[in-house]
Order: C-alpha cells, then sequence, then structure tokens
C-alpha cells in the first residue's frame, strides 16, 4: 500500500509541474468533463455498491440520497468541470508592484497554493468538484471522502487521473486515499512537510476534528449559526418573507437562518406576521419570554443553547430586544461569524448594522441564503470560510492560490 | 492572577471598540509614543534589572545585547510607533464590488482580523513595535514575550496601555501574560475561542514549537535558507559582490545567504572570485566535491545537513550544478521557500528561475537582503510569512487585516 509520505511527495512532484501548466489545465478539465460522462456507467456500477452497502448498514434516506449518483448527477458534475474550465486562469495574475527607489522592480504576482488536501464526507460529486478546482488554480489535490462512498471516489478519481494524464499532465495531480483507518486520516493532517492546506467540507464533527487535530494550515468552512434582526424601522411584511425564505428553503445549509431577533418598538405586529409565515411549513419556534407572551404557549420557551447551535432543521430561536446595540451584543456573543441581517428602512440603522457585526457576509435587506459562490458571482466555491485568515465567506478560484513576490535587479546590494 | 481566558475576553471586546475606532488609532499612537519617551527611565530602570539579571544567569553576550535598552533605543522605538500613525488606516479599504442580477450590491472591504497573540523572544523592543501594527490595523493583541525580558515588557506595556486610555480606546486593546509557566503558552496557543491568528517571532525552535502546538492559526515566520544560483551566463563579478553582501551584511538573519550554487560551466573562474570576497570576513566554505577540486581542501567537505539548516553565521554552503535545472531541483528539495536569486545576464534563464521557483521572494540580480518590509514599501513588517496561507512574504499593516462582504439589498430572497 503507498504510504501517506509516498502520496505527498506525488502530489509536490505534481504540483511542479502544474504551477507553469497553463492551458493545459483546462485541457486536462475538458477531458475531465468528457470521459466523466463517456465513462458514466462504471461510475454509476461503482456508485451501486456503495448504495447497496449504505441500505445494508442502515444508512439513513438523507444519507443514502446525498450518496446516490445517477446518470443527471453524473453530466451534472461533467458540467460543473466544464464551468471551471470556462472561469480565467487565477494563476500568474499581476496583484501590485512598484519600482523601489534603489530601482528593483518589485511585482507580486499570483501562484498555486502547493498541494491541498480535502476531506470530505460521503457526497462523491465533490470528488470532480474539489479536484477541478484544485486544477484549475495549478493545485495538486488529496482527497480523502468518506468510506460510505469509496467505490464512487475510486472509480471518479481513476476517470480524472487517465483524462489529466491524457492532456500531458501528471496524472498524481488528483490522488485519492485509500487507506479508510482512522490512522490515515490523521497522518495526512500531520503532513506538514508536504501538505500546504487543508480544507475539511462536510458537517460540524468533521470540521472540528479536523481544527483540532491538524498539524498544517486548515481552513475552517461551513459553519452558520445566522441571524437577521427586525430593526424599529424595518418594513415587516419584507421582515418576514426574509425570514421565510432563509428558514425554509434548505433549512440544511450553512446559509439557513438559525436566530431572528426583533426590536421591541415592533415585535407586537412583527412576530404574529412571521409566525404566520412558517406556519405554513410547521417550523418550530423557540422564543424568549417576551415572545412567548406576543405569540403564546406554542413557542418553546428558548434555552441558552438554542442560541449556540446551528438547527439545520425545521426549528428557529427567537428573541426580542430593546434595541439595535443589544442586537449586535447577541450577534456578537453567539454567531459564528458566517451571515447576519438587518431589514431597516432606517440608513443610521443599516451603517450601524454593517459596521457593528463582525461577520463574513452583512446584509441589509436581502436573505442569509445568498451567501454562496455562485450567488457571489465567483463562479464555482470550494466552500464558505468562516475563519479571518487568508479566506473569509465564499472562496473561489482566487483563494486557492498564494502569491510570490518577483525582483528584477541589476546586482543590487544592501 | 488573571486566566488565559479572561485576557481573551477582554481582548475580543476591546476588538470591538477598535474596529471603528478610526483616526482615534493613530491619536492613540502618537499618545504610545510621547509616552514612551517621557517615561523613558521607567523603562530603562524596568530594563536594567532584566539585564542584571541576564547577566547572573549568564545570558550569552549575543541576547544581552538584544535585552538592553537604551535612551537612544527607546526614541527609535518611539520613532517607530510615530511611523505606524502615520502610515494609510489599512481598514475600511474596498476591495472589490459588484451589482448582481438581482440587484444585489456587494462590497468586499478590509477589517481587523481581531484578536492577535505574539509570542516573541528577549527582545523588549518587539513589545512596541508589533503592538503598534495590531493597534494600527484595528486589532487587540496579546503579547507573550521571553521571561528574561518581563520587567522591561511589563513597564512598556503599562507605558502604552495609559497612553492609549488617554486616547479614548480601550487599554485592553494591548494586555502582556504575566504568566510566565509553560502552561501559559500552550493556553495561548489553545485560545481559539478569542484568538483570530496567532504570530510567533524568534528563532526556529520557538516557531516549530508554535506550529505544532497550537490549536489557532499560526502565521509561521522567520526561517530563511537562502540561495543564490550562479548561472553561466551570469556578470561574475556582480554574483560575487551579491553573494558578499547577502552572505556577510547581517548573517544572523532570515534573509541571508545560506548556499551558493554554481553552474559548472564557470565554476572555474567563479569559486575563485566568490573566495576571494568572503575570505575578507573569514566565511567558512563547506562546498562539494567539485568545489573542493576547484578551491582546495581549505573548503570543507558539504553534507546533506548543510544543505538542509540555515547557518546564520559565517558558514556558506557551495555546491556545482550541471545546469539551471539541477539549481532548481537543488532549491526545490532543500529551500524553506524564503528568498532565492539568480544571477544572469540571460533572459530565458531568468524567466525560467522566476518561474521554476516557488518561494516568497524570487530575485534576478539582487542580493536576498532586501526581503524586508521597508525595503519592499510595505511601511513596517511584522514578520516575513514563509507560508503560503493568507500572507507570504514580508507581511505589512494589510497582512493584520480579514474582509468581509456587505451586501445591500431591498428585500431579495433566493
Amino acid at each position: 500500500m503507498t504510504t501517506m509520505e509516498q502520496l505527498g511527495e506525488r502530489a509536490k512532484k505534481s504540483a511542479r509541474s502544474l504551477a507553469t501548466a497553463g492551458s493545459r489545465k483546462d485541457r486536462a478539465l475538458l477531458a475531465i468533463a468528457d470521459a466523466l460522462t463517456e465513462r458514466c456507467e462504471e461510475i454509476l456500477a461503482a456508485n451501486r455498491l456503495d448504495a447497496e452497502n449504505g441500505e445494508k448498514n442502515g444508512m439513513t434516506r438523507s444519507l443514502l440520497d446525498r450518496l446516490t449518483l445517477s446518470e443527471a448527477r453524473v453530466k451534472e458534475m461533467a458540467e460543473g468541470v466544464r464551468q471551471v474550465a470556462a472561469l480565467p486562469d487565477p494563476v500568474g495574475i499581476v496583484l501590485s508592484g512598484s519600482v523601489r527607489p534603489n530601482g528593483l522592480k518589485l511585482t507580486k504576482v499570483s501562484v498555486p497554493l502547493g498541494v491541498i488536501g480535502i476531506i470530505f464526507e460521503a457526497r462523491p460529486n465533490v470528488t470532480s468538484d474539489a479536484a477541478a478546482l484544485c486544477l484549475k488554480a495549478g493545485n495538486a489535490v488529496i482527497l480523502r471522502g468518506g468510506k460510505e462512498a469509496m467505490h464512487s471516489n475510486k472509480a471518479i478519481t481513476s476517470v480524472m487521473r487517465r483524462a489529466i494524464e491524457s492532456a500531458g499532465l501528471p496524472a498524481d495531480s488528483v490522488q485519492l486515499i485509500e487507506d479508510m483507518r482512522r490512522e490515515s486520516a490523521v497522518e495526512l493532517m500531520s503532513l506538514s512537510r508536504y501538505l500546504d492546506v487543508l480544507i475539511p467540507r462536510g458537517g460540524a464533527g468533521l470540521i472540528r476534528t479536523v481544527v483540532e487535530n491538524a498539524r498544517v494550515p486548515v481552513i475552517e468552512t461551513g459553519t452558520g449559526n445566522c441571524h437577521v434582526y427586525v430593526d424599529e424601522l424595518a418594513d415587516l411584511s419584507m421582515a418576514a418573507n426574509i425570514i421565510y425564505n432563509a428558514k425554509t428553503d434548505r433549512p440544511s445549509v450553512c446559509n439557513a437562518l438559525e436566530t431572528v431577533l426583533v426590536h421591541a418598538a415592533v415585535a407586537e405586529k412583527a412576530l404574529p406576521l412571521i409566525k404566520e409565515k412558517l406556519d405554513k411549513k410547521q417550523v418550530e419556534l423557540r422564543g424568549c419570554e417576551r415572545t412567548r407572551e406576543i405569540l403564546g404557549d406554542s413557542v418553546v420557551p428558548a434555552t441558552e443553547e438554542d442560541y449556540e447551535i446551528e438547527f439545520l432543521d425545521y426549528i428557529l430561536a427567537v428573541r426580542v430586544v430593546e434595541s439595535l446595540e443589544e442586537a449586535l451584543e447577541h450577534i456578537a456573543t453567539y454567531s459564528s461569524g458566517h451571515s447576519e441581517c438587518i431589514v431597516t428602512e432606517g440608513y443610521e440603522q443599516a451603517q450601524r448594522f454593517t459596521d457593528g457585526v463582525d461577520s463574513a457576509a452583512v446584509y441589509v435587506n436581502a436573505s442569509t441564503r445568498f451567501t454562496d459562490g455562485g450567488e457571489f458571482g465567483l463562479g464555482a466555491e470550494i466552500g464558505i470560510s468562516t475563519q479571518k485568515l487568508h479566506a473569509r465567506g465564499p472562496m473561489g478560484l482566487n483563494d486557492l492560490t498564494s502569491t510570490k513576490y518577483i525582483v528584477r535587479g541589476t546586482g543590487q546590494i544592501r
């Protein structure tokens, strides 16, 4: 069996070729897209094995749904890879430059990060999505998917590797870890000699494990305890629409709403409007005392924990606040720094909220559901960073690059 | 005694004020500069205690020199803080923006990182330098200096805190850890709830410890195994000048030269020129077999380790290579990714080298000693990053910021 060290070495070697591969990267991506379609049957056969095992092992409906591929889904994967190929190359962009007083000509240019590790769960489409983005930005990638999707991931990776080679780039640009013991994850997280960054994609548990155990730089993604604050100057029907959309459009994703804060001055009018909307989807409300006074006993009393966690479900915490300042305090205390929104018609209130909230995306009068690479115009997304280092919010191709200074002289010494 | 948790909480609270402090940050910095000069005697008295302890405990000459302050050095510290105040505010800069097809107005702006931890060794001037940069970028800072400089650091921090308060900002914007047990460093490295980034400043040992133990994002700084490659098309006298400067100007710093690679076609001419220069400062050469054939037995045989380590001393590794490609291979294998230089008159050679070397700074015909925030025009420098995430190379004020998206809508839902 290949050791982790060997995987790292091969990835680093491949990364050196990829760094100057130019348009061959796009040729490789188009070859991958074609191969995914052409070898669809092979991929689906492998996926059926995974699905059968999943059913046998009592996998939940929603997990099985994420795991299972169809011809249409494989086509979507291929289409996704084509879209990545069509994006502009993020490498080689001159970001800044100057001539220093001593005549040195300084240029700061974008370069690939190098070797990227991706740890993900049972969604085999992540394999091609993530690998395509890494490749486009000139990075070699080491993938470690969930063991539930092992056959699918092997088939997809094998298709990709052959296509990459056909385009004249090293097959080892994309490698899959086949050793599914826990130890191999730990080894990957410690591969500091080869790995430039590790990106976990998946649930909060996976991300916590990686952040706590990694010895290489990690980009933390995805935890979204998002808030909507209904200001005293809000258009209440707009507020109810935004809350309904942010909570119920897709409750399982990170940009879904988890807590509503309502200014006391409008709570009596706003809360019934909001509840009426949410009742259509049987959203469970967990409210503060004042909320329960207004909406009645159908509202579950909110605990401290209800403000802290991501429900990722048809559940919403509700709290009445005395002021915008109190809303900012609540958000500073409980938010995971993903996306927060104020609904207001007040200019000053909008300013104070956007200045005072420290999150990746701060909205005025729009649904938190827009925090997404596609919606932000980034073309494609490798994840949504909730940390402040390197990248924050939806991460596109540019966030898979680093920089280097090129300094041209004529013999200058210091 | 204050717990680490409390320090973190206070820092986070202060960071919220600093984020929107605007020009009050500059007022605080100017007040710090004035106070450092005015209360110089107090700082020097504390520093004398540290120096006496250092002498008693047999501290080496060079460490004592780094530790000891004088009136002139304190004035320099004050001047440094004034220079930081004069730089443009890195916060609130609009980095990009667009109007999305649905009418959402998207703006990406720079914001402070939040809370920065700095771990450093026995140089008390780092206390004011680092704190001033963090403050200017709107960040709260938690400092942990070496215990050898404890009295000095306490005095300097106390001066800064009072000055910050006098400018109407929270004193806890700058905090010093006074608990010097090893446990307190470990606690700081695990303070993920409050710390947005940890920056170690010091020797390789300190940096390794932090990288291996931290549970918060770290920016790795300072290891520089730098190379100069003398190409077959080099101006050999320029090469000798650059090598002499890069090796002997200040051998103890990270941008000093450690290994010279010489193309075989010019080795017989180049090596004696280089040696002649370096002999003036009694630089010890450790060479490959070919180097020793040319320069004779005064050259120590180089071991594998000589190519791997930073000497930080009047020692230089020398190797003859058969081609530019072999030089690139050597650098890819041994470099720490800090600064590398090619000396050549060949256009194509210069291109191949700048494309092929993956380091923070890649030079053509100039000394590696220029890798420095001041020399690059960044105004001031918090360190030189040798990692690829977030910042690479000399880090200025901009690298102490993160970003957020502000999204202005009119009720958009998804």
